[in-house]
Order: C-alpha cells, then structure tokens, then sequence
C-alpha cells in the first residue's frame, strides 16, 4: 500500500485509528478462555466489530510468542483473517526488530514475504544498516522508532543536542523516502510532536499511547497533522479491553467508532478542503 | 546459572568461546537441505561436533522467524536437545527485544519459561523501563546491547559525550547487578573494549563479530578480561559454515577447536594463577 491509498483509506473512512491487537490470554473474556483457538477468535471477533472505524491493525509480536508455537500459528491467522476479509487495511508488525544486514533480511522475510504485514517497526540503535534490509519491498513500510510513549524514552532519546530522537529522525531520512518509511512518535507529550513535524513533514507518524497510555486526540492533530493526514494513531487496551462480557466486541466497536467520530471532526477541522 | 557457574565452566573448558547458530537453509550442506527437519537436524550436528569447546550457543531468533512456523518448531526444538544433553551449556536468545513494560514482560515468559534460555539480548533505546521486566528470573540473565560490531553502530552509538553507548552501560547499572546484566561488545574496535571494561569491570560481556566479521581474538581478550574472565565471545559463520560437505560437522568441530585452544592459551596468559 502507498501514502496516497492509506490517505485516500483515511479519507474514506474518516478515521486514522490504528486498533492494538495486543491480545493476552489472561485478559480477554471469560466466555472465550477455554476454545481451541481463543486468542484467535478474540481477534476475529475484535477485528468484525471494530473494522468499519480502522484503517489499520497492530499486532504486538511479543503477544503472539509469549505463546510459543501456538501464539504464531493465531498471529499467522489474523494477519490471514484480516487480509481475506478486510483488503484495505493496513497491517503493522510491532515487533520493534534491528539487527545486523543479514539478519534483518530474514525478518524482512519473516514479515512481508511470508506474513503479509504491510509495515514493522524497527528499532534504531544499530543504526543504517539493521535498517535498510527492510527497505526496497514495494508497498511495504519501516516503521522507525523516534520518540516512544514510554517513562524510560527519557533515558536515552533526549541525550544529547540536538537529542537523539530528533538525530534519529534526520539521519534516516537518507536512507529512505517518505514512501517506505514512517516514524514512531510518542502521544504522552504531545508538543513535541509538532518539532517531529518540523523534522518530517511529509511522512506518517505512528502514535501510540492514546487511550490507556495517555495522550489525547485533539493534541495530536494540531500538532501532528499535514496536508495528507499523516497520523496513524493507535490504541489497544481502552478498544480491546473496554468490556469482559459475552457483548465485548460491541463495545469495543463503540469504542473505536467514538474514536472515528473525533477523528472525523478533527479532519473537518484542520483539512476542511478535502 | 550463575556468574560463578559460568566462570566455573570457562575454566572446566578452558573456553569462552559462543557458537552462533544462525541457520539459514540456503547455506547448510546440499545433503541436509531436503530434509524433513533440516535446520534442526544441521543445528543438532554442529551442536554434538562443538559443544567439548564451547561454553554457550546463541541462537539469532530472525533465522528461525523467517521460516515462520516451522523455524520456531526448530528453535524449540534446538534449545531442547541442547539443554537436555548439555545442561552446562548457556543458551543465549540473540533476540535485540525491547518494548514497553507489559510488553517485555511477555517476551521474558516467552524466552525464560517457554524456552528456558538462559539470556537475551535486549536493545536500550527504550530505556530502563523497557529493560527491567526482564529482570528477575533466577539464573536468568540479560545482555544490554552496548556497542555492537556493525558499520551502522557509528550513527548512534557514538553520539553524544561520553559518547551514547557508554552512557547507556553507566545508567543500566543503576537497574540490575552483574548477576543478572552483561553487555554486547563489539570486537570490531578492540581497543574501545578496555574503556568499556573500566565502566564495567566486573560484568560478562558478549563479545560477536570474531571471525565472519572481524577481530582478533588476542586484542579481545587484552582489552576485555577480568578476573573471572568476563568474556563470552561469539563465532557464528566462521565455524557453522566453514564446510558445506557431508564432513561439515567435523570440520565445524575443528574450527571450533582452534579458537578453544587459543583461548587456552589466554586463559592461560591472562590467569596465570587460576
């Protein structure tokens, strides 16, 4: 999928949510713990309710190996399920990979070619060349971590001047185009996302931490929106987990569709042209 | 395992070599490719010709993740037999992991109860809160990448000053001791590993990138030994490749029994008292 058919998929639905698929076994209802395939069924059953108000859904890869053999073979399928029933989606790999040349190959391997996820997120401090293995795959993106949503992000990612999240970002803009590569940039503060902006003004930001995290809508879109949207912004535990009962998908549709309708209005608001 | 347990094999060896299996089906001897379980069965030889002369064995988890399924049936199935017949062995994940809280939490299940491996690598971009969930599990251990041996190490890794990879082997003492942290340390600069050294002095570090990509063993081991050895270091290709015949596993034991004996040799220069 290119930039211009995720716009025009924004556009379309009037959304930029991006729904977790973090699934966990302890934490989903009751009712499905005991199936054969309960984690996968959770997702379907997830994905049927929420699809309408989403362009995009995020597996969390550690999920899926917590649970060995059997987390992969209900990865496998939702990816699967998804592409089958719902095309137009954006799939993302959040498995925040980065290795040496030759191995991220075989995780670009692993995700594109053998997956089918349509992005993945890739962690930076190896620098260029665990990057650009996951390059060059036509219609497939790298989702770089910039700034992430997290407590220990201030570890590391604010040393130095300019700080290295801000280097990270300039620097990888050589290695590739805003057609192939997007930026993970955290919602808890979101005036930064306005420098990230700056620095990248004409590629997708992934924003995580709305919702359970922090963070909130209207913040993002004034400080994260360009011209062609550019936000794909994500939540997982207040979709996922916002109700245990037999009725949980309904509810986690109606979350997301509340999410849908203030991304609407906020597409009104800053592109009221399109 | 414990640091003193570790030291206690090195000695036993007179190793501190790592056997990086990093199995790719293109590479392994024509005779084995057709297999039913290939990788495993390549995996199995290496593991029985080598394991007299080495002390630990580090699986790349993307070699495995691009054959999908199946490759982490083989990765199971290798940690198994070697835990099972070698329990002296220490069983490195070489995964790069590092996600927020909840999220690590799962990859440690995944690698330290599901697995039983004895490490992992983790990356540090994340920072702290993405390193300690890792934390915890008795015996069990994490290996921080501090400086790592690739060409792309000079984009990030030497930011800042003291530069970023020093900072972050200062700041992620604060979260665990050196029984349950080492470090990765690239061999490429040998020289760079005595400062590492004097910021970590009692810590294992990992050192790859002896053989396929570089460095000398001696330089390692001037720069990088302590007391108790401190140095576990990694050949991956120059031993698990070095033969394509159906005599690969004896070759591959040779290999690995030139670097043992030169390691001896060290051992034996290094701690002459021991």
């Amino acid at each position: 999928m290119n930039s211009q058919q995720l716009f025009g998929e924004i556009l379309r639905k009037r959304s930029f949510l991006c729904v977790g698929l973090d699934t966990e076994i302890e934490k989903i209802p009751e009712h499905l713990k005991n199936g054969e395939d309960s984690i996968f069924e959770f997702n379907k059953q997830i994905v049927d309710a929420t699809q309408a108000f989403t362009i995009a859904y995020k597996p969390n890869l550690a999920f899926y190996e917590a649970y060995g053999l059997k987390g992969w073979q209900c990865l496998e399928k939702t990816v699967q399920y998804i592409r089958k029933n719902y095309p137009e989606q954006f799939i993302i790999a959040d498995a925040k990979r980065g290795d040496i040349g030759n191995t991220s190959k075989m995780y670009a391997k692993a995700f594109f070619e053998n997956m089918d996820f349509d992005a993945i997120t890739v962690a930076p401090y190896m620098g260029e060349d665990s990057v650009t293995p996951f390059l060059g795959h036509k219609g497939k993106w790298v989702i770089l971590l910039g700034l992430t949503s997290n407590k220990g992000a201030d570890d590391f990612q604010f040393l130095d001047t300019p700080p290295l999240y801000q280097q990270v970002i300039k620097k990888s803009q050589f290695w590739a185009s805003p057609e192939e590569l997007m930026y993970v940039a955290g919602a808890t503060r979101a005036s930064i996302l306005g420098d990230i902006r700056k620095l990248a003004p004409n590629h997708f930001l992934l924003v995580p931490g709305v919702g359970a995290q922090g963070g909130s809508l209207a913040e993002v879109a004034k400080y994260g929106m360009n011209a062609k949207c550019g936000l794909i912004v994500n939540s997982s535990r207040g979709i996922i987990y916002a109700d245990k009962s037999q009725g949980f998908a309904k509810v986690a549709g109606e979350k997301a569709k509340e999410l849908r309708d203030e991304m609407d209005d906020l597409l009104t608001a800053f592109l009221p042209k399109i």
